[in-house]
């Protein structure tokens, strides 16, 4: 179970690392909504392995087949399927820890959990899972485009290396000049430079993605469980190796006082904002209009090149030798996934807001 | 919507602060569980407003009454039903903001998306409504300590002041010691003095609840979308004022390298446990025995007795006198609603965990 | 569990036949609709006990209070929530029964299900749960009120007794001209006779009521699983004592042929409109704006007057005594209980449908 | 949306009758079930267009494809996908309904609620989608096999054609004796003839499925909104043409003393058991451990080869030709539909009733 996400604009995501392929069902994606093929290939082209030297060299062209739920062009209102085929999975690779458990990965819990697990590649547990939601992501987006909602995420720190310079300060349009998809290009420098360095130790190291939403109407979200902000730190937590997740003013907030705290209304036109965003957006978890603007912690990833001791599933010490293919640091690969996940909450959110009114 | 929390031990909660009463309606809860009332009370009375000079003086008594479910001092499988009735609802005092927008509260936004509100004392949005979830999370909390779960959160910051001893370097026991709920005698007198003093000031800060749950099975929490610390996080998100959660290493293992952050499997007795637990006893989404910590972030709460500029609803510029009863940092009495909000996700999850294996 | 009904629109009901009372939370009622609090009762009203000499003696007024959701006469968009508190609830007349298990009744299934039942007035599976579905019911047919959409239903059968004129022909005004809620004065008073003939010879009886939907608009049901008649399926069958259901030309239709069963399209002004209706007014599972009318079957009630031979807790033989009050024909209080559940799967429909098109 | 099945035994099907294919997401499958690949084929088989002339001659191999979710030919509690891909889909048959409503189709409705369709066949409303379910309902049989559960659906009338032999009385092992899958080879025969004939004139004509379960085990279904019986009939009902659905004494109980219909508890062994079952194996919507049966009415098809007067989109008067590819009585095919659906129902409950219980 939990193979699924959103209310509405619905989610179920299959597939393992090494079996036939991964994909998606999207049930609830609105009829009439062109579907730009490109635009979803882009978005998985951003996430796919191989794209550059500090990403796994693990050779994915990650090309989508669409199954069902488009005609001529459009969405029918029913259920949009897509499925990347794997093309370059290496099974034999890991028949030398199919009986181990590798330390901080899933095949223990999967293990025991379930008393079966494909341990190929990770199987169902691999990053790889997150292709099918930038996919049914990158339609979302199309959906969003429709209500003037943009989604940039970016890398903000990769290990102690943190981008000082807050979102409002960056061109959110350089974010793809860099492979590590940060938009300030000297520290961009400095943290690729980090992770090569990483990469060539045999080690791997955390980092964080920057999200911001801009374009936002006001009174998306819930009241009490649903909150926006809950809605999206729960996205961003079902993505692999993420450890925390903080809104506008954060972990950092704790020390402020409440007069320095809120945010003062004002009038800019017709329209009401506020001086200061330090609530990130969200209001009693609905919009408010102002950017949504929030922080992802991804931990190191834990294959690395280094043998590291372990047990097997007899319980018996064995080790668990440092090969095959993975990626130094998750972040700038990651960086799609935040932007799918926080649409998918977006969209969700945007049909659910329609029933609110009479 | 968005009133309902939890996929089969499912909550859904109602009422406003200044309406007849708050309440909830738990549906899912195992037949035959021994309700004991008075563990109810005693967490109703941690979260009950008036209870120390730290917290707000409206004096509720926040006793409950049941009204479904419990058949000779026994669940019996059928919805479970508590309501608190207000007692001390001052809804007068609310006149002065009836077309306020107070800055940082929900006022603006609900407004917005329903066109209505009830704005005495918030409404819906008041905090108030935790309290429904209190009672849910003591039923929880009761079914849990069958399968010998327990879970303990104490105040670990109080604007800059932060506890730097580790969770298990402290007497989990000596939360209730003080009034602010920090197990660390010393630091708990620094956060109640400058709790104190703000207060005094008119203003008021924030803090953090660290939440730590042990004996926790293997195997809890789904392996997507529904991890168990998406679950744990979506929770904490969703109660007021909350601007952060992180677990495990957190925002801190983002600095830290693969190799010393992956946590090492080695046998204790028949049981296959980890040297060190970065991971925050969450491997995959589901847990893997170990204990499990994280921290959650809270704001300071808006409602400040100094008098802010704002808006009112027609737009025009108005003052928000500082006025009425509030609490001057929220996370002494939030340390009951993190317990119950975690309680409510293990005791879903045990129940979903039931139905994996055949 | 199954305690909550609809997606959007959605109830969750919860309170035994005597314990304290019997309530609803409805979370989804859009803000800004006017509840009155007179229709309400007038629906409760038709659905009491003690309304007239063919129902059951029990004597509950079944007044209702608003717990929440309600401000200044307006659903605010926060949870609904209304009890009607239990006050004829005479639990000593149980006793004798409560370690039996009654024949037909669900004492049997709920002891085994969860090892403890409210034996009192069967607890939780007594028919009167169904006042709270009536209670969200009314405020459903207020927000479809809006609409243009009309639900009227009556009892077309008793027994043998069946009224053979359809429905077009009939005047739906004179559902509450007597006692029976059958629209034909002279099978009504036939079915009364019945009824009233039943219950002296201490026994009961089935019926079928039969429910009209007008004004729907096309578009309503979804496609595939949660098509517009199965979601009117499940809400009839989920009420007590229900054996079937079938809409449209249902099971009289499998004799006929597609040449006759097809429903021809044509332009009435500038509408499009079938000059037959063997469909019922759902084709695809998607209402086709023509009126929606179907039949629900209701067993005998269990309940008799009648000495019976059964089984105690133990498995040893008894004997179950006919006493307590009781329906003898559950059809006249069935009408506003079907009123209802429709009503209720037409507002959660026509909130889903809103979110189908861009 | 409607597209998902089942709470935690829950399918999510796709895919349109002239898309690449159609398939299905199986999530909640518990983990370590040996899936059986000839029995879903077998069960495909059942379903699959062309088996005789009785049925549609477009010719399907309904091949499937294991995407994900079997590993070691079990499953792994991950989801389970197969996909049927579609082989003679001659799409161009349909171009000349491109702009039309055929009578009693889905075309007028999908056209008016999504302002978009898939023409071609039907899309997404053609009983091809029924085919993913078969194949998920063949799964959940080998999951119920371990409980002793199984299902037996067999043809019971067609057109006037009744069998009046209760199922007691049959030999349930010779459903598949014939091409109509009635296990009375004398009835069998006369249905065989009528359905020709009906086919020869260009015709079709209803009928009715009878559902038999047995090896139930007390304690399914839940009590109030998702009793077994209400599950049982929304899934029956949202089988493509079904227009009714009744179990246990059904509609004609409607004309019974409470008396007659009433089961008596005896003992049989150690088993409690009733002597009598017109309840039909629910009460108060929980199993009671005797058999569940139910009768399921299909109404003539639609497509008929006869020209019929209709509308076009643009609301002009047209002819529908009597062309294409399809049954005269859809009941022979839809057995195992009926069987599929029963399947995921009881497997879901299955599930769920693991919960009830501490």
């Amino acid at each position: 179970m939990g193979n699924s996400f959103g209310k509405l604009f619905r989610i179920t995501t299959f597939g393992e690392s090494h079996g036939p392929g991964i994909g998606v069902v999207l049930d609830g994606c609105p009829a009439g909504l062109s579907i730009n093929l490109e635009w979803i290939q882009y978005q998985l082209d951003r996430r796919k392995p191989g794209q550059s030297k500090i990403t796994t060299q693990r050779s994915e062209p990650d090309e989508f087949q669409i199954v069902s739920g488009v005609f001529e062009g459009k969405s029918t209102g029913t259920p949009l399927t897509l499925i990347i085929w794997n093309k370059d999975a290496r099974s034999k690779d890991y028949s030398h820890i199919a009986e181990k458990f590798r330390p901080s990965h899933a095949d223990f819990t999967y293990q025991e959990k379930y008393g079966i697990r494909d341990y190929r590649g990770g199987g169902r547990s691999s990053a790889r899972e997150t292709a099918a939601r930038v996919a049914a992501g990158a339609i979302a987006m199309q959906f969003l485009s429709g209500y003037g909602i943009e989604i940039h995420s970016y890398v903000s720190q990769v290990g102690a290396i943190k981008l000082e310079v807050p979102y409002q300060q960056l061109d959110l349009k350089k974010i793809e000049d860099n492979i590590v998809r940060c938009p300030h290009a000297e520290t961009a420098q400095t943290m690729i430079d980090l992770i090569d360095a990483t990469r060539k130790s045999g080690d791997s190291i955390g980092g964080v993605v920057t999200g911001v939403l801009t374009g936002i109407p006001v009174g998306l979200g819930e009241p009490v469980f649903d909150k926006l902000h809950a809605q999206l730190g729960n996205a961003m937590l079902g993505i692999n190796a993420v450890k925390g997740f903080e809104y506008g003013s954060g972990f950092d907030g704790v020390k402020m006082r409440g007069s320095e705290h809120n945010d003062q209304f004002v009038k800019r036109g017709d329209k009401i904002v506020t001086t200061t965003n330090h609530s990130g957006g969200i209001q009693g978890g609905i919009s408010n209009g102002q950017d949504i603007y929030f922080n992802v912690a991804f931990k190191p990833v834990a294959t690395i090149m280094k043998d590291q001791d372990s047990l097997d599933q007899s319980g018996q010490p064995t080790v668990v030798k440092g090969k095959g293919r993975h990626d130094p640091c998750v972040v700038p690969r990651a960086v799609p996934i935040v932007d799918a996940m926080a649409a998918l909450v977006l969209a969700d959110s945007v049909l659910l807001n329609k029933a609110v009114k009479l």
